[in-house]
C-alpha cells in the first residue's frame, strides 16, 4: 500500500474538486483525507489531500497529474510519498530548552523526520546531541568570520539533502544566501505574540508595556525581520507580580509547544503558503 | 444564483467523493466547501459539502441525488436550501443571561434563524421578550401539571413548525415525547465541563472537590440526563479564593458562549450525529 | 458592619505592612482581605485592603490615617466606603454589542454601580437604553461641533458627579479636557491585543498579518492613542477559514468579556496605576 | 541575609494578620511578601508570608514565634528556610516525556530542589538517568514481591532524607504504607480533567465520550483513588477528527507542563492544604 500526500493551488475554477478526485479515483486510489479553501479576495484556490494505492509508481502519476490537471488548471502542486522522511537541521545557541524539548519528541517517535546533524555558534549544548547521539558542528560566528560560517552552514545542509532547518532560539540573524535556498523552509520561534514586540528583547519589552498576556510565535523567516508567515501562536496569562524573569520562564514552555507544534504542521504536509500567510490543513 | 449544503453519511467505501463531486460538476454547481471524516473504528464516512448552481431545482437534484447516490453507496443524506432559516423555540425559566445574550445576537444579525417564540415555566423574564418583540408562553410546570404542559408545548412546537429547540437554562426535565419528537434537535447548556458534575448544582459540586477549572457543555438532549452528544465545551480557570456566587457569575460567561456558539453550529448545518458523538465541520 | 477599601502606594521601606494592620487592629477593625505588591525595578510598594469595622466614622478614619501613617511612609492612599456605588457613564456609537453585555450584567446585579445615562453621537442604539429604563442623550460629533459636544459631555458628566467613563466601543476619539479630568477614569474596549494593531481597523490589520490568535485590550485612555496602561485582555483562536466578518464577529465576544471584566476590576477597586501599568489585585 | 517562607492556618479571628506582621516587625524582619485566605464556609484563615532578616536565628525565631502567636491563636504552622533545597524522588515507568521535562527544566536551574535519586519499576528510562547524571534504581513490582518493593522505596526515601516523592507517570497504585508517611507529598499527574475519567485509560474513555476538550491534573496523593488534592489542571481543544493516537500525544504535551507547574508550586512552599482542597498563594 502507497500512501502520497498532494498540495495544490491555482486560480479558483470550476470542477477542481471533480477533476482531482476523478483522477484518483480512475487510479483507484482511496481518498482518505481531502480539505481545501478559497481565499475569496485573492481568488486563488488550495487544496490538501491524502490518497492510498495498492499499486502504484509515483514517476507515472506525476507525469499523468500533471498533463491531465496541473496543466490544464495550471496549478502550483507538490505530491509526497508519505514514507518519507523530511531532513531537518537544528541550529542552535545556548538555550537549551528548545532543543530538549525537539529531542525527546524525536526519540519518542513523535517527530516524522530525520535530523542529520545540529549547529551551533557555541559549544555550550553540545553534550545534549552527544546525549542524543545526533553530530554536533561548532561553527562559530563573529562580524570577521560570519561569511566563512554561512559558507559551512551552506555546505553541511547541501552535503546532507536537508529539507528545512529549524532555528530553536538560534540568535544570529540568518543569511539572504540561507533564506533565498531555504524559501519556506526555515522555521524560527519568536517569543512574542508577533507583530507584537518584534526584534530583541521582548519579554523586557512586554514587561515594560504592561501587557496581560505575553506569546510565542513561530514562523518561516523572510528577509524582513520577525515578518515571515506564520505558522503557530499561543499565549499565556501574566500579572503585576511576574517579574522578567518570570517572563522568561513561562515563556520557555510557550516556547517549546509553539516551535514543536509548527514542526509537525510542517513534516506533516500540512502547511501551505501564499501571499506570506499560512493556510493550515489539520 | 442557488446555494446547497448537503450532509453524508455511509459506510466508508472507496470513490465516494469522486462519485459526489463528480454528480455536482454534471450539475455545473460550484463546490465552495467540502470537508470529510472517516471514524476509522467504526467504518463510517461523513461529508460535508456546500455547492452553488445557477438554475436548480432542489426537488429534481434531490430524486436526482438519491438514485445516482444514495442507493448506490446506503448513503443517510440531508439537503438543506441555504436561504431556508431554521425556526428555534427557545425554553427558559428564571436565568436571564443566555436569553439576553441570545436575543441580542439575533438582533445583531449573527443567528440565521426565526426565533417564533420563547417558553417558560415563569413570568419573569417575559418582559425581555417583549423588549425583543418575541411573542412569550407562559406554560407552568408543577407535577400535577406536567403532562397537560407538555402537550402545550408539543402543540405550540407542532403549529409553528419548529426545527429545533434551545433550552436555555431551562430548569425543567424535557419529557420523553419531546425527546423523541426532537432527536438530536434539543440543544441544551449544562454548566460543567462534562461528564464531571453530571446533574444538579455542578459549581457547588466543583467547589466541594476544589478543581482549578471550571466549564460548561452543550449537548443534545437524550433521554440520559446530560449524556448526550456533546456540540460545544469552554472552560475558565479558578482558584482558592472564587466562592460559590464567583464561580456562578464566571460561569454564566462561559454557559453564553458556549451555548451560543453551539447554536450557531447547529444552524448552519455544521454538526452530524452519530453515535452518541457529533462530528462538527467548521 | 462598615466595611472600607484601602489602596496604598509610596516608596518600599520596613515595617508598612506592619503599621498598617497595626493601625486596623487597634481601630478594632477586621482585616477580610490583604495583598501587597513590591515593584522591584521602581521599589515601590503596593498594598490593598478590606477590612470590616463595628463601629465607625470614616472622615475621622482618614484624619487619624494621614496623621499615624500616610505622613510617615508619604504615602499615596485612597479610601473607599464598600456601599459606595461609582457612577459609570457609558459612551457608545452604533456598535450594540458591549452595550448588551453591560446592561444585562447590571440588570442581573452582577456590577456594583449605577449608570446614570447613556451618551452617543447616533440615536441608533437609543432603543436599547429605553429597554433598560436608563437615560440616553443623542450629542452628534462632526468636525464643527466637536468644541461644542465636549461641552456638552463635560456639563453632564459634572451635573452627574460621574466617577468614571466606559467607552463601549464609542468610535471617536476622546478630547484632552476629558482625559484630563478623567485620568485613569476613562475606560476603553480596543479590538486587538495590544500592542499589536494599534489605531483604527485591527481586525483588518490581524487578516492581512495572517495571525492564528485575535485579542481584545481594555485599557486606561491617556493621550497617546491605545498606549494607555491596560486592564485586561483576552485572544482567541483563529486559521485561515477565518474571513474578516469571522474575525469581527469573534471578536465581539472577546470584546464583551474583557470590558466587563475590566469595569468590574474598576468598580471592585481592584485597579491601581502606576507609570502608565495596572497593579490588579485579584 | 536570611529568607524564611511561613505558612499559617488557624480558625479566623480577628488581629491575626496584625500580630503576626508586629512579629515579624519586632524582629527587625522586612516582610516581602504576604498573602491571605479566608476560607468562609469552614471559618479558617490561611496565610503565607515571605520575610528578610539580617541577623537571624531560625530556632531562637521559631520558639518565640510558637510562644507569642502559634499557642494564642492555635495555629498549625510551617518555616522554612528559603536557601533549604527540598529532597524530590521520581517514581516512573516507561513514559518518559515527564522525566525529560522535569529533568530539562532541573537542568537549567527553573527547579530549587533537589533530586538525590529516580525509581522505576522498569529498566527502560535507565538510559535517561544516566544522561543527567542522577542515580536511578530498578525495583520491579509484581503481585509477590509487592511488598519487598515498597520496603526497598521505603528504604531509600528514607536513608536519602527524601521530602515529596513525583509519579510522573508511574503506572502503580502507590502503597498505604507510604501514603501514610508521605501525607500530601506525593505528586501525581493524572490524564484527564478530574473529576472526570477517574482511573484507568482515561484518553480512550474522554474519545468515547465526544468530549470536545482533554486535560490533565495534577494532585496529592490519597487513598482514594484520583481524589486527592487538585494542585493544577489545564485543558486543550480537540475535535472529532482527533484519534486516540492523537489524544495521548496532545496530553502529553498538558502533562508535562501541569506536573511541572506542581512541582514548582510545591517545592516554593506556595501549595497549604486543608480538608482535601489546595489554597494556592502565586
Amino acid at each position: 500500500m502507497k500512501k502520497i500526500t498532494i498540495q495544490i493551488h491555482c486560480k479558483d475554477q470550476s470542477g477542481i474538486i471533480a477533476s482531482v478526485t476523478s483522477f484518483i479515483a480512475n487510479k483507484s486510489g482511496n481518498i482518505v483525507y481531502i480539505d481545501q479553501h478559497v481565499d475569496r479576495e485573492q481568488n486563488i484556490f488550495f487544496m490538501r489531500l491524502e490518497s492510498e494505492f495498492n499499486s502504484f509508481s509515483i514517476d507515472t502519476f506525476k507525469t499523468e497529474f500533471i498533463t491531465v490537471l496541473a496543466s490544464k488548471f495550471k496549478m502550483k502542486w507538490r505530491i509526497y510519498d508519505a514514507k518519507d522522511k523530511p531532513k531537518m537541521a537544528i541550529f542552535v545557541s545556548k538555550y537549551d530548552h528548545c532543543l530538549y524539548d525537539i529531542l525527546s519528541r524525536y526519540n519518542s517517535g513523535e517527530l516524522h523526520c530525520e535530523i542529520p546533524f545540529i549547529v551551533s555558534n557555541h559549544q555550550d549544548l553540545e553534550y545534549i546531541a552527544q546525549n542524543f547521539n545526533i553530530p554536533f558542528y561548532h561553527i562559530p560566528v563573529s562580524k570577521s568570520t560570519k561569511q566563512d560560517a554561512e559558507n559551512k552552514q551552506l555546505d553541511l545542509l547541501n552535503s546532507h539533502n536537508i529539507d528545512f532547518i529549524v532555528l530553536a532560539r538560534y540568535m544570529q540573524i540568518v543569511s539572504r544566501k540561507l533564506i533565498d535556498q531555504f524559501q519556506n523552509k526555515i522555521i524560527n520561534i519568536h517569543h512574542s505574540f508577533l507583530p507584537a514586540f518584534v526584534g530583541a528583547k521582548p519579554y523586557h519589552s512586554a514587561l515594560k508595556r504592561g501587557v496581560k498576556i505575553i506569546g510565542a510565535t513561530s514562523h518561516y523567516i523572510t528577509e524582513e525581520l520577525d515578518a515571515g508567515p506564520i505558522i503557530e501562536q499561543d499565549v499565556a496569562r501574566v500579572t503585576h507580580t511576574h517579574s522578567i524573569d518570570d517572563l522568561i520562564t513561562k515563556g520557555r514552555d510557550l516556547e517549546k509547544i509553539v516551535l514543536a507544534t509548527a514542526i509537525k504542521h510542517h513534516i506533516n504536509r500540512k502547511v501551505m503558503v501564499y501571499n506570506n500567510k499560512t493556510i493550515i490543513f489539520y
